[in-house]
């Protein structure tokens, strides 16, 4: 790497969504930009979450210098519970985001440990970290105080937008610094760093005032209870609830952990205003009608213990819905989530409740660019380069061709994967190298036990099931002294109305029989693999089915 | 049931989407409409399909006088071939869908015992069968020849519609049978039972030929091969394609086997017509320049093991996409088909590949009613009561807010579910009992083995994996003689960097000691309930997991 140079490494949220990290390198710093986590696949069964793997930067922690973290949200914060223990570098964060991560410490038992500078973007302040100098940026989105960063570099100016739109509307009256913006166009953009996982959309993205809108619509109708689910993190929708239930006097009550967390932080610090007090206690809802209640509710994308899958399932202590109640599910669902969340909905339509969601009303808006919005975003920074990033393959190929017909040479727009490592210098970016960058798992307490082999176990039962095949063995002659016997997890032995366990025990044991007083020195484990082979075949021929077959033979 | 009263009972497809199959029944008499199967939602682990549960069928096999189909796809004629041996009654169909049920009673090898009784629309039959006088009517959707029957029964006119739109330019030409509809509202509608499963989107449904209008755009553009992933059974569709690849001097080669399938016999048939000579075989493919060539593949769905995923994951043998490839998606996800898709669609992209999809152009029109054609569909009709079906609760709620817009009383729009028994008379529409109706599961080359234990079963497995334990006992004494032995499957026994089998074999053998020679009668099987209770707890405080616990002990 050469004195001018900088590499810049996506060690996630790029070519998926998720789990943002990237880092900034010289030869004697490193700075890194978020540390978020990422939501299990389909196919990663029994996972809670994921991190990115940092190895990279495990083996150079003494260059790293600081953490930069542009907003709240999980794919954004939530890595740092788990990996700042290997990072051990000051987090710069905004006030709000700076309470929700230190939430996030002081139940990992690290706020002592860890050193949180927090900066104020209406300062315009200018962060020097090593080779560094990080100029945040305001920019709106789903979450108050969001930001951006101008990060001068020994090889120019990289701006890294973050998830933004351009909401000419916000709740909190706070606009994107488009001034900043313009200024970085001035100087010089060596590259942009783009959100591009909107692009699908054209137009500009509607500004979340338009729910306060259907709110006023619903409030205005809506003859008992009102239950509104959403994502725990949207200040601003909370601040339009509020608004708008002081309208119509009902009071408000927050039911679900990670929701009751962000209020009250967004309420100590300011970002969430409550003047005619209609925040109330589940308690204090007791008293009051029907019509005088609204209950802000987390799991609007179907999570299955959160507060609204619980209601649907009429498995929640405090509330119950029925006739008479209004139900808004504030949210689209992420893809993956459509089926557990219109379950949910179905259910609640069961119970006799009105349930107004995406399909009925605009109940949300994103918090994402739409496509003439992330043009513009071109045209204020002008860069010479562009990154789009926070987006899987399909965006960054749309985001793409955007880029192009908003005038930037194609071959100047980068489609980069997790663990490219890439170099920027006067002569532009290039991928100089590829890192070998896995998955980490966390699992209920647990980080990185949970291999790929696990999961390919886990996903063969889950289709399959299991047969277990245990047999005592004499440890001299091989004979059989008790077994074959079987059990079964998962799977039927029953085919037909007949139950094919004895045939099976049979089918084994005269294999066994046959392999007896065969071996002198007496070691009869390879008998576990003749029994699996035996098994499945005998087992696929009447079935059909591959069972994951478990022989267990004991020498005694 | 009194004289004039008629049972109607839905075995599948209310309340749900799939497995449509409902009965009418007399004294004497039951008629079927439709024998479909379903497909397996999430938690259902391992499935293929899923059927309607027919034991009250079953029961009653000797009342049975016919099986009226009313179009050929899957959840409307899926059921057949493993259900029909329990029915044994003829199957009317119009002629497409009874060549496409043979393709499956012949699979099944049933076609010599099944009879098929053709019917031609318009010609007006009225079918005769026990009690009942069936009138097929034609109706459009996204298969040719689709009809819905006008039922008269000894309790009025029952008006069954089908999967259907309004399509003003259908691309076979042939519109719904509105005249017959109007007939039937000014005989006197009794019952209309309406498809709603599209009730969510305003207006009407696009007629399918916008499609065409794409398929011309991308065509006139694409510089290489075209592939074209579609549903199976969109003849109409492939009808469009051959037209607009005549219009541009390209060949066409399907791939897949239903789609193979259903092009012979739609080809056969007269269904799809071909006067330029177009579908080619593989083989001639590969003769031909790439932009002389069309693929219609499967796979549309993102079904792992059809075509378009293949071609995807660079595995297909015939066709591999890159550079210069066009591939057009045209169809938008099922619920719970959106990862998969997506996951495809990226894919896709990453080979470099041109992708045209649901986000950026008209690639898919649904083949059932928008909001504005199911009111016509009331206009028309004028019932006295109304079933909503063919959806899930969320669309039978709209469904009814709709009717009752359009002027039907709240009391005369019905919710049935699954197993509901409705007695028709005089006096209108009651449920009289609910049916005990379950899962019916085909899993591979076998039906109903799976019970729902086992997908329980299957569900923890997936999640959490399973650690089994065995152990060798003395007869006599419970003294432990080998063991214990663990062997695990989709869980770790590794915590922070230790083993913790040795651990656990420890704690169990001390446990086992403890037990050892107070047993009198030699007894030992309630040593694998204490060896599982001891395990379970050791090991969720020590990994805040619950892996199922296999205990084995041997008594020797």
């Amino acid at each position: 790497m050469s004195g001018a140079a900088v590499r810049l490494i996506f060690l996630g949220g790029i070519a998926e969504v998720g789990k943002n990290l990237f880092l900034l390198e010289t030869e004697r710093d490193i700075i890194i930009v978020d540390c978020g986590l990422g939501f299990p696949e389909e196919d990663q069964l029994g996972i809670d979450l994921v991190l990115p793997d940092i190895s990279y930067l495990r083996e150079r922690r003494a260059k790293i210098r600081a953490i930069f973290i542009t907003h709240g949200h999980e794919d954004h914060i939530g890595g740092l519970a788990y990996l700042w223990p290997d990072l051990r570098a000051p987090i710069y964060a905004t006030r709000l985001t700076a309470g929700l991560i230190e939430v996030k410490l002081k139940e990992a038992k690290l706020l002592d440990q860890a050193e949180i500078r927090v900066f104020e973007p209406d300062e315009r302040p200018r962060i020097e970290a090593g080779d560094f100098t990080v100029e945040p940026f305001r920019v709106c989105h789903s979450i108050p105080d969001s930001v951006g960063f101008g990060i001068t570099t020994p090889a120019g100016l990289i701006v890294h937008t973050s998830d933004f739109k351009f909401d000419p509307t916000p709740v909190d009256g706070k606009q994107t610094d488009f001034e900043l913006l313009g200024q970085f166009g001035d100087r010089g953009v060596k590259l942009l760093v783009s959100d591009c996982v909107h692009v699908e959309a054209t137009g500009t993205t509607p500004s979340e005032r338009v729910v306060g809108e259907t709110y006023d619509q619903v409030f205005a109708a809506a003859p008992g209870r009102i239950i509104i689910a959403t994502f725990a993190s949207l200040i601003a929708r909370v601040q339009q609830i509020i608004d708008t239930a002081a309208r119509y006097d009902r009071r408000v009550v927050t039911l679900g952990r990670s929701l009751e967390n962000n209020v009250r932080v967004a309420t100590e610090l300011g970002y969430l205003q409550d003047p005619n007090g209609v925040l109330i206690s589940p308690r204090a809802a007791k008293d009051l009608d029907d019509n005088r209640l609204v209950y802000i509710v987390t799991g609007s994308q179907g999570e299955p213990m959160a507060v609204l899958s619980r209601i649907a399932n009429r498995d929640h202590r405090e509330v119950t819905v029925g006739e008479g109640d209004t139900v808004i599910v504030s949210a689209t669902p992420i893809p993956g989530n459509e089926t557990s969340v219109f379950r949910i909905i179905n259910q609640l339509f069961r119970s006799g409740a009105e349930v107004i969601y995406s399909a009925r009303a605009l109940v949300h808006v994103s918090g994402h660019a739409s496509q003439d919005e992330l043009v513009r975003m071109i045209e204020l920074t002008r860069p010479e380069e562009i990154i789009p990033t926070h987006g899987e393959h399909r965006h960054l190929a749309l985001y793409t061709d955007l880029a192009v017909a908003a005038g930037i040479p194609r071959e100047r727009i980068h489609t980069v994967e997790i663990g490219d490592v890439l170099e920027i210098d006067e002569a532009g970016v290039r991928i100089r190298e590829q890192l070998d960058v896995g998955y980490v798992y966390v699992e209920g307490v647990t980080i990185g036990t949970v291999t790929d082999e696990i999961l390919r176990d886990r996903k063969a039962l889950a289709n399959d099931g299991m047969v277990m095949i245990v047999v005592n063995v004499d440890r001299e002659t091989g004979l059989v002294m008790t077994g074959p016997d079987v059990v079964t997890r998962g799977f039927s032995m029953h085919r037909n109305g007949t139950d094919l366990t004895p045939e099976l025990c049979d089918h084994v044991a005269s294999m066994l029989e046959a392999h007896a007083g065969t071996q002198d020195s007496g070691d009869w484990s390879y008998l576990g693999r003749e029994i699996r082979e035996t098994a499945a075949s005998w087992l696929y021929a009447r079935t059909r089915r591959r069972p994951m077959i478990l022989p267990m033979v004991l020498e005694i």
